[in-house]
C-alpha cells in the first residue's frame, strides 16, 4: 500500500472566497464557507484520479500551507478560516474514507499562548484528524515567533503527547520581502531541526513525533556544519557530546525532494527508517521534468529506482513509517 | 598550488577591544585599534603554520564574518569598524604576501544605499584587496534589507564591475532570536542565490563574479523544487524556460561542507567549473572528525580522494577557477 | 427610464478566491482570477432577473465597496486585486451592455501619493467605465487619511475632471475596531462632505461631480449644527458667509435610505435636483421590510409614493440627473 | 417647569489658564487653579441671564465637552484637570442651587482600567451631582478606545448603577486630522449606539440609563439600514430578531438639533417619550438663524410649535423625561 | 542704569485660556487670545513695581520658559501660540517702553526644519524685540532634538547674524520622566555650551551672540573635566588645543544663581565681561531666603557686595556688557 | 593613609575582546573571557606603579563605567559581561590584595526589574567587594529609566542595607547623539540627587549609603535654585520645608573634579565630612595641566594645599569617611 505523508486539500472556490469575505466585513458576520456538495466531490474527485494516476492508495491532506495565514489581521479572523479549511477536510475525506485521511490546522496566532490552539485541536481529535500541521513561523516572517525549541511551545507538545497525534512541521505564507513563501519553507524547516535539537524537547517529550517537510530543509546538505559544532569546545561542544547525525535522526522526513540526487543524500544521511513517503501533490512540483517526462513530484518510481534501498526499506517508507508516525491511520487498510 | 578561497583574518585581541571601545565611547573618539606588530606577526605566524599543516599555499583572508556588524547601533560606529578590519587584514597580507591576499568588507548600514561604502571600496583597491566580502542581511536578523536581487544593490555592482572585483556573499551575525549566525549563514547563502536569479541582476551586470559560501546554503539539495518552479506555468514558470540548474551556474560555490556526500552533491550539480577551494581555517569546523582523526575543515584529502573528479577538475577547484574569479591573485606565484 | 446610480458587482467566488490566492502566495506569482465565462454569466443574469424584478433598467455597477483592500498588505497586492475587480466588471457590463454600465475602483495605497491610481484610470476611460469609486479611508480605520478636502487628493481631481468622469464616494473595510465596515460607511461620507466644503476643492475644481452614498451619511439630519458654525463669529464663521444648505448642494447623493422618513429629509434638505436614484440592490438592504412585504432596497415604490415629489423630480432623479452626474451613459438609451 | 439637560459649564480664564499651567509643568507642583469668588459669579450670573432670556428654569451644566482631555499627555495631568472642572461647577451650583445642578466628568485615561475614575464618581455623589458626563473616546480621534459595548466600561457600568447615575455621551476633542470635534460629536454619538446594541449592555444592566447628545448623531436618519441589518440572515440577523427601531428606545436622546426637520425625524422615530430637552447654550449653535431672527440654539419655541406634540408630550420632553433620567434632581423644585 | 537681561512676561490668566482653547478644538478655530487692556496694564503695572522694589530700571522679557511648547501636539498648533505670547510681550513693551524690551519665542517644531521659525522671526525684528529665546530641546524630554552644535541649526544661525540679535539659550518643558522642566534648565544649559563647542559653529558664524542662562548650567563647576579632555591625546585631544576656558568664553552667561558662592565661581571662572545681569524676577526664585532675608533672586545686592569686581566691572554687568549683547537696546536710555 | 573612593579597573584587551565576541555570535557560545595571568599581572602592576607616583595607599575598583553596556542588545549579553568584568576586578584584587578592593556592577537591564541584578549581587558579597557600582540610566540615553528616586530601585536598596553594601552612582554609555557618555555621567549626577531628594528614599531606607561621582554633577553649583524651590509656596514648597542643604547632606560625593575652585565650592557647600577622597586615575583626567605641569587628575596636592581644611578634615577625606561608607574596607591596613 502506497500512503502519501504530505499532500494538501484540493477545495473549491468557495473556501477561499470566504476568506475574502471574512476580511473585507472583519469578522462581524463570521458564518460558514458556502461550498456546495457537487462542487467539492469535484474537487476530491479529481484528487483521487491523480493519486491513481500516480500510484497513491492514500493520502494525508492538511490545508494547502501556505493558506494558513497565522498573521492575519484582524487576528479573530484566523479561528473561523481555520476551522473553515479543516470542515472541508473533514468533508472530503467523508466522501472517500479509504483515499483519505486528515491532517488539521490549529488557529495560532502570533504573540498569543498556544493554547488558542487548543480548542480546535480537541476538535480535531474528535472529527478522526490523525496529526496536526504546524506553521512554526506564526509572524509569516514579518517577527520573531520563538522558534519550535522554545518553551513557548510545550504546552502544545504536552497536549499532542496526550493525544498521540504527530505533528507535520510546515511554514505558511512569508511576507519579508525577502524570500517567496516557498524560500521560507526551506529555512523554517532548517530552524525547525536545529532550534529543536538545540533545547530539551526530546527529553522532556520523548514520544513527541514531528515529521520535516521537503527532506529537511537543508539540514541534510549542511550536516557537516553542525556535526562540528557539538564537538568543538570553542563552541560549546564536547568531543563526548552526542553526535549530530544521531540526533538528527530523532526526526522523521517526507520525501518531497524533487531532485533524486538529494533524495538519496536524504536516504544515506538520516537512513530510511525515518523517512516517510510524501508528494505534496498536487502542488509546485506538479509539472512536468523534460529529462524523464514526468512531474517532478511522481516520486514513487523514482524510490523504486533506488536499488541501494531493500524492499524491507520501500515498505516502510510507502506504507510502514507513515504509520507508525500517524497511528490514527490503523482503520484504514485502503484498497492494496 | 593550493589556494584557499574562503579564509579569515586571525587577528589579536585588540583589534576586537576596539569595537568595545567604539561602543563605549559612541565614537566621539575613534582613534584606531592598538595592535602592536609583534601580537599581529604572532597571530599571523601561527595561521601559516596550521596551512602548512594541512598543504594550503595561499589564503584569501577576509574579517570573521560575524564580526562584520553592519547593523551595530549608532551607525556610525561601522565605518571604523570595519576599516580596523581591513587594516588589520591589508598588515596581515604586507607580512606574509605570498601567503595571503585580502579580501575587504564594506561599511554598509541598514537603510542607508551601498554608496556609502564605496569610500572604503576605492581604499581596498588602493590596498591591493582582490575581492569583496558582501553581507546580505545588513540587518542581521533584526529587519528587511533588499535581497542582492534587489536594485537596492545595484550602484555597488556597477563599481564593483568597473573595479573588476568579485563579491564573496557571507553574512554576518543574527539577533532574529530564531538562528544562530552560522544557521542564519545558510539561509541567507540560500536567499541570495534565488533572489538574484529571480532579478535581472546577471542581464545587467554580465561579467559580475559572485562567490557563494558554504556550497550554496540550501540550494544544491532543495534544486528540484526550483527546477519545477520555473517551468511550472501555474507558478509563473513556461515550459521554454531557462532550466534552473543552468541559471544557477552563474554563480560560484565554495568547498566549505564538513560531509563529503553534500560535496560530492555539490560538484554534481553545479559543476567542478564552478566550485572553489575554500576550508574557512580555522574556523568552526576545526574539531577533530572522530570517523576519520582529521578535522572536518581539513577538506583537500576529501577533495583528493573523489574519484569522480579528473585531475584537471581538481587543478581547477584548487587554483584555476580562484585566479578566474579572482583575477587580482595574479601577482601572487606561490611557492609551488 | 429607471437607472440605479448605485449598485455592486454580483460575481463569482473565482474572484474572491483570487484575493486570497493573492495574499498567500504575496503577489510573486500574481497572474489573474479563474472566473469562467459560465459562471459570470450565471451571475450577470441573477443580477438582471434582480432589476427586473423591481423595475431597474440599468444599473451603474462597482466593485462591492467592502471588497475595495485599500489598506491590504503587502500594498503590492492593491493593485491587481483592483484591476481583476474591474475586469470582471468589464466582463459583465459587456454581457449586458444595456443593462450595466461601470464605475471602477482605483489603487490607491495608504501614504502614497494618488498618482499611483493613474493608470488604472486610464484604463477604466479605455473600457467605457463611466464614473470611479472612491474609497475616502485608504487606512480603512486603521490611520490617518488625509480628508477629501486635503491637497493630497487635488492631483486626482485634476484627472478626474480632465477626463470629466464623476467620483462616486463608498469607504470599504473598517478595522479600528469601533465601527463595521457599514457604520463606517456613514462616519466617512459624512467626513467627505464636511472636509471639502472646509477647503477650497469646488473653488479650484468648479467642475468636480460628486456623489456621496446613503443620502450624504448625517449631514442632512445633523445640518443645523454646521448652518449655525459657519454663522458663528466664535467659530470662525460670519454672518454673512455662504449658508451652509447652499454650499451643500454643490455635492450629489444617492436615495440609498431605507427609512422613507429619511429619504424625505433629504429630499427636503437637498432638493430633488440634488439626488440620484440609488438602491445598492442586492445588498444589505435585501431583507424584507416586515411592514411592508417589500425589501428595505425597493426604493422605486417609495419614491413614488411621496407625493411632495412632481413628475418632473422623479423624472430627474431616475434618469436626468444621473445622466447629467454620469454623462458617459449617454449611449446607452436603456429598454424604455 | 423648563429644564435643559445638556449644557455646560461657563467658567472664568482661570480654569483654563490652570491646563496651561498643568501643562507646563508637568504636573510636579499640581496646585489648584486660582479662580476667584467674583469671577466665578460674574460667568454664572451671565449664563443665568442668558437661560432668563430664552425661558430655561433649571440647567444641568457638565464640563465643556472638548475640555474633557482624556487623552492629555502626560496622562497623569488628566485627574487633577478633571476635578479642577468638576470643583468649579460645584462652586456654581452652590451660588445658584435652584438654577443648575452638576453632571460631572471622569478623569478616564486610555488604555488604563475605567476603575480610574471610581474615586472622582465617588466624590461627584457627595458634590451631589447629578449624572456622570462619558467620552466614549477616550483617544479623542488618536486610538482605538473599546466602545461603549465592550466588556472594557462594564465596571464602570456596574458603579453607575449602583448609585444610580444616568450617563451622559458626550466626546471630547479630536485629534484625528480627519473630523473636528464637533464632527466626531457625531461620530462618536453613533458608536455608541450601534455598539452597544450589538452588545448585552442592556441586559446585563437593564436599569443603566444613558442620553445620547446631538439627537443620536446619525442613527435616526440612517435607521433603515440597521433595521434591514438585524432582519438580513446573510449578515448575521434573523427574521424574528428584536425590531431595531424597538431596540434604539433603550436609549434617552436630547434636542440638541439646530434644524426643525431634524428634530421632527427625531421625534417620529424614538417616541417623545425617550427625548430630553437640551440646548447647550451658550454653545456652537448660539448664532442667530437669518431665518428666524433667533439663535439656532433656542429651541423652546421649536419644540412648543411643534402641532403634531400634545402637551403631555411637551411636558415630558421639557420636564418629565428629565427627571426621569436624573432622578438626582427630585430636590430641585425650580421657581416655576 | 540696572537692566536685567532675563526676565520673563507676566501675563494675565486670557493668555494661558488660550492655549487650552487651542488644544481642545484641535486648531480649527484659531483665533487670538482675549486680553483686555486693563487686565493687560494691571500685569504689567505690578511687574513693574517689583522691579522698583529691587532697583531695575529695564527688563528684557521673553516668554516664560517653560511655556514655549514646542512639542505641542499637534505641532500646527505651536505657531499661533507663539504668536500669542510675542504679541502680549509686544503690548506690554508698549504700555511701558522705557521699562521693557521684548525678547521673543520662535515656533520651532520637533523633526522640521529650523526655518518653519523665519516667519515669525522677521516679524519680531518688525515688532522691535532685541533678541530670540531659544530652546534647545524642541522634543522637550521627549526626544532627540539635535543640539545646537549641529548643521540642524546653522540656517537660523544665518539669519539670527544677518538681523544682529541675539539669542537666549532656555529650554521649556520636559516630560522625560526623568527631570522636572527647572532640573532640564540645567542639562540643557551644559549640552548647549558642550556641543556648541565641540562644533564649528563660532568659526562659521564668528558674530553670533549666545546667552546661556543660569550661569551656563554645570559648565563653570565641572569645568575641569573639559580642561583635561581637549588636552588629553587619548581623548582625542591635543596638548596644544585651544584651551577650553577660553573657548568658554564665546559665550555669555545671566548671573541667575542664587547661591553667591556659585555666583563668585562664575565670575571668576569666565570674567565679569561676560557675564550679564539677570535675575528671572519674578520666578522660582521669589522665595524668602531666611539667612538673609530678601528673596533668593534679589541679585543686585549680593553683586555690588562682591569686592573682587570693580566698579568697571559692576558697570559692564549691569549695563554695558548687556548693551553689547542686544544692541536692539540702543534707543532705550532707561531712567537713570 | 590615601584611599581612593573612585578608580577603575586596568585590564587587558581580552577583557574587551571577549565583548566583541559575545555581540558577534550572540551569547549562543558565551564562555569567558581569556585573559592570561601575566597579561593580567602587566595592568595591575601598571596601575600600581601610578598609584605609587601620586601616593595612593589603596584604589576602590570597578568596571569601566562606560563600559557598564545595560542597555547592550540582545540583553541577555548583559550578565556574562558584567560578570566578566567583576571577574577580572576579583583576579586584580587578588594579585594585590592590600592595594585594591573592588566595587562591582550589576546585570541591570532596562524594562526588567532590579531584581535581575540579585544573583550578581551575592556573588560579589561572596567574592569580597566593598561596594556596588550603580547606573542610573539603563538606557544609556535612549529610553526612560525611572530615575533613582522612583520605587522601581526600591527592591536593590531593600537588598544593599541588608548587605550593608554602599552605592557609587556612575551612569555608563550615552547614546541620545546629544551628550557624550562624558556629559551624560554629569547630568546623571544631578538627577540622581535632585530624583532622590524628591522621593521618601532616605525615610524608607535610612541607612542607604550613596555616593554620587564627580563632586555631584552640577547641585553644588546650582543649589540655590532648589534652596529657593523647597522653600517657595508657588512651586509646592513651604517656608518650614527642611533646608535644602541639610538633605543634601545625606549623600556623600568624591573630589574628582580637576578645577580647584570648584572642588573648593563643595567642600564648602556640603562638608568636608561629606566628601571622599577619588580621583578616577589612571582616566580622562590624565593629562598635564599646562599650568601646574601635574596631570589634572592628580588631586592629592590640591587638597592638601587647601588651607581651609584642617588636618582631621583632611584625614577624614583620604581614609575616615571611605571607611565609614565603604565598611568592607575593614580588613584592609595600608602599608601607611
Amino acid at each position: 500500500m502506497i500512503i502519501d505523508a504530505h499532500a494538501h486539500l484540493v477545495a473549491p472556490d468557495g473556501l477561499y472566497a470566504y476568506r475574502t469575505q471574512l476580511l473585507a466585513d472583519g469578522g462581524y458576520h463570521a458564518g460558514k464557507p458556502k461550498i456546495s456538495d457537487a462542487a467539492l466531490a469535484a474537487c476530491a474527485d479529481g484528487n483521487v484520479a491523480i493519486m491513481d494516476s500516480v500510484g497513491t492508495d492514500l493520502q494525508l491532506i492538511s490545508p494547502r500551507p501556505y493558506h494558513q495565514a497565522n498573521s492575519m489581521q484582524p487576528s479573530r479572523l484566523v479561528e473561523p478560516w481555520t476551522r473553515a479549511n479543516n470542515d472541508t477536510i473533514a468533508r472530503t475525506v467523508a466522501l472517500h474514507p479509504d483515499r483519505f485521511a486528515g491532517v488539521g490546522a490549529l488557529p495560532l496566532v502570533p504573540d498569543q499562548p498556544v493554547s488558542a490552539g487548543f480548542g480546535e485541536l480537541d476538535r480535531l481529535v474528535q472529527l478522526g484528524f490523525v496529526g496536526a500541521l504546524i506553521n512554526p513561523d506564526l509572524h509569516e516572517g514579518r517577527g520573531a515567533t520563538p522558534p519550535l525549541g522554545d518553551r513557548y511551545w510545550y504546552p502544545l507538545y504536552e497536549r499532542l503527547v496526550e493525544q498521540d497525534l504527530p505533528i507535520h512541521v510546515h511554514s505558511a505564507g512569508c511576507f519579508s520581502e525577502r524570500e517567496t513563501y516557498s524560500e521560507h519553507f526551506v529555512t523554517e524547516e532548517s530552524i525547525a531541526i536545529l532550534s529543536m535539537l538545540r533545547s530539551p524537547v526530546f527529553e522532556e517529550f520523548p514520544t513527541l513525533r514531528v515529521m520535516i517537510s521537503h527532506g529537511g530543509g537543508s539540514v541534510p546538505y549542511q550536516i557537516g556544519r553542525w556535526q562540528a559544532e557539538v564537538l568543538h569546545p570553542g563552541l560549546g561542544g564536547r568531543p563526548d557530546s552526542e553526535r549530530f547525525e544521531t540526533a538528527l535522526r530523532r526526526f522523521w522526513f517526507d520525501t518531497v525532494l524533487h531532485y533524486p540526487p538529494a533524495l538519496e543524500l536524504l536516504f544515506k544521511t538520516v537512513g530510511p527508517d525515518r523517512v516517510l513517503f510524501g508528494t505534496e501533490k498536487p502542488g509546485s512540483g506538479s509539472a512536468p521534468n523534460p529529462d524523464t517526462g514526468r512531474d517532478f513530484d511522481d516520486l514513487k518510481p523514482v524510490i523504486e529506482g533506488f536499488d541501494f534501498l531493500t524492499e524491507a526499506d520501500r515498505r516502510a517508507v510507502f506504507e510502514d513509517n507513515v504509520r507508525l508516525v500517524f497511528p490514527g491511520l490503523k482503520a484504514i487498510g485502503g484498497r492494496s
